[in-house]
């Protein structure tokens, strides 16, 4: 067998999922929402496959959702695309993200990654023989360590890999941050991979695509997710942007990767995104509110509390609780005993992981959060 | 960018079809049906989605759908395989073909094809660095070329694709072929990943699962289409079998290529796969009716019509009406001129194809295919 995949651990949110299932725990550890995304898009869904939208969809997908992600890139960035030759429509960010790395890397170049990362990114780079070129952002406040980073850039760098808002941190990147990496980008003659499905998630803090700054709307390929920013994970809808010649080779990757995404729930997700700006403001709202809710919570009962200002995630130094114990035993710990279910966040590093921090996901009923905070504290 | 990917033609599938919309013609080149799948399903389907069932499903599949596909299994091939290890469901079949191999290949490894073959085959084995070892079947009988079959294993071979009932010639191997394929496989300590998409579209003719003979329990990766087996090709729902070590590494894939698939057509799925006999050999009745239909019409408007005995395609010689033109040249003209839109079988081959034949697609409704005829005859 492919001996890198073979030695792929299973994903830690499986792991932790199975281990909240077997003892009941609060599951703060996958990150999926427990409500239900917009009725009316669901009941469009629901009509549109009664309606008879189920043969195959177009390869880059309908044309009614690329016109609202063209659209949307307009309305929330001001980055203009063409509809027709600039986004592609893929089965979730997942492998929107598998196929733009495709699309883009050949054997012995090199990507540009910051540490903590979600854990898809470094086993696809590897097996498309790519080279993981990693920088570490580190606790508490993820600034973006600059020196290094630039470092990290050479002649065989094709791309950089920036996660804004960043999973697991939560840290939103600034508009300085920003320009930084896209005077880097460019300095470097490359490109920019941007995972934004979080785009929406932001408290307080406005989100800027990387692709929206002066020099980088040729650069970049932006990932969006249905998903995320409607509630619906399990859809598996999401949707690139690039400039055309390049979304152009994305497309032969998806052609080859699964080809089409099921049309009802692409036509669902057209009308989500043609939605008034109050859909998305409520949702930042109320994901707030729930963040809010746990992380004073979590504070409360003496974790040290990572700033975040965006996503479903806020960090946690467990130090002042594991009486010694590292994330992984200590996340164990808390599944058996607290019953709650959090990500030891040692996942989202590729070696020498910091072993006081973990992971929760706070994208839960608010009745949910208090639950796992009444645990916690008849635990400790 | 990927110089691989980049050098990809556009998928011949959407050329006709684009084709075929510019010219307002019957499109019988991509591979869809015009009547929608079993409206149980489809309720059931909207149902689920009204219902709840709209966050991430189990990266392997909902347990309900990997118990259908364990029982299919046993159910119309005899092979026992335990649901929790052995099965795996995919966003189609085409994501189940990019997980198999990746799961198996290492860059140097050898896979033996035959050609004519589907598209997807041969770029996403160069990709991942395999070799492709191709041997051609010849028409219009395809049969199996057993001493150049055996030529092209080697130490380097990890593996067979066999694609049965085939596409794009219709043809279902035979037990004795399956036989001669075992016998390599287990000589030279391989596998063999079964693309059986059109399992249950054979006329007149068994369907042998290359997995169910002797010894090949151990070496077959066998891939199954909701798609293709209930008509429903746009939701995208596949399903893998395969012994349970390598179904773990499959997994590992598909965690990063797509992670899950939408749990409320898994749903359907599950349900469709428990319907009965009757269903499966209505569908393929019906679908050997239209077959027929196509068939004996294109015989009679002078076409060579070559032997079929499942899947949705049948190929046709033009030599007789060609005038001398290529198969590309000829299925422009069609589009263009009689307005019933085909696929030259020259896509199908890696090189020095055949000029000769072009490939109709018959799973449409009878009236459609009446009206393809009318517009040849017209036309001729
Ligand atoms: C695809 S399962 C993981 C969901 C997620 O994005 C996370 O929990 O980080
Ligand atoms: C995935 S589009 C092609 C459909 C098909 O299987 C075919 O026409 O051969």
């Amino acid at each position: 067998f492919n001996s890198q995949l073979a030695d792929l651990p299973v994903t830690i949110f499986t792991v932790m999922s199975a281990l909240a299932r077997q003892h009941d725990a609060v599951n703060l550890g996958q990150g999926f929402p427990d409500q239900e995304g917009p009725q009316d898009m669901i009941r469009l869904a629901a009509d549109a496959l009664l309606d008879g939208q189920n043969q195959y969809a177009p390869l880059t997908g309908l044309p009614e959702l690329r016109t609202a992600v063209a659209q949307a890139n307009l309305r929330f960035q001001g980055i203009t695309v063409d509809a027709d030759s600039e986004v592609i429509v893929t089965s979730g960010a997942t492998e929107a993200l598998a196929a733009s790395l495709m699309a883009l890397i050949e054997p012995g170049d090199e990507v540009v990654l910051m540490e903590p990362l979600y854990d898809t990114y470094l086993p696809v780079i590897r097996q498309l023989g790519g080279i993981a070129r990693i920088v570490r952002l580190q606790a508490p406040d993820w600034a973006l360590p600059r020196q290094a980073l630039a470092d990290a850039f050479s002649p065989r760098t094709k791309a950089i890999l920036v996660n804004s808002p960043m999973n697991p941190t939560g840290k939103v990147f600034t508009a300085e941050e920003l320009a930084f990496i896209a005077t880097l980008v460019q300095k470097h003659d490359t490109f920019a991979i941007c995972d934004e499905v979080y785009e929406h998630l932001v408290f307080n803090t406005p989100h800027i695509s990387l692709m929206s700054l002066p020099g980088m709307r040729e650069r970049c390929v932006r990932i969006g997710s249905a998903g995320k920013s409607f509630s619906l994970t399990g859809w598996k809808v999401g949707y690139v942007t690039a400039p055309a010649p390049l979304a152009a080779v994305i497309a032969k990757a998806h052609q080859n990767l699964v080809f089409a995404t099921p049309p009802n729930l692409q036509r669902a997700v057209a009308f989500g995104l043609n939605k008034d700006t109050d859909y998305f403001a409520t949702l930042a709202q109320d994901m707030a509110t729930q963040g809010t809710l746990l992380a004073s919570g979590l504070q409360r009962l003496g974790f040290g509390v990572l700033p975040y200002q965006g996503s479903y995630f806020v960090m946690a130094d467990i130090t002042p609780l594991a009486n010694g114990l590292d994330d992984v035993a200590f996340t164990r710990l808390l599944s058996e005993q607290a019953r709650v279910t959090a990500i030891p966040a040692s996942a989202f590093y590729h070696a020498d992981p910091p072993r006081n921090l973990i992971r929760f996901a706070f994208c839960k009923r608010p009745e949910v959060l208090r639950e796992a905070l009444n645990r916690l504290e008849a635990w400790k």
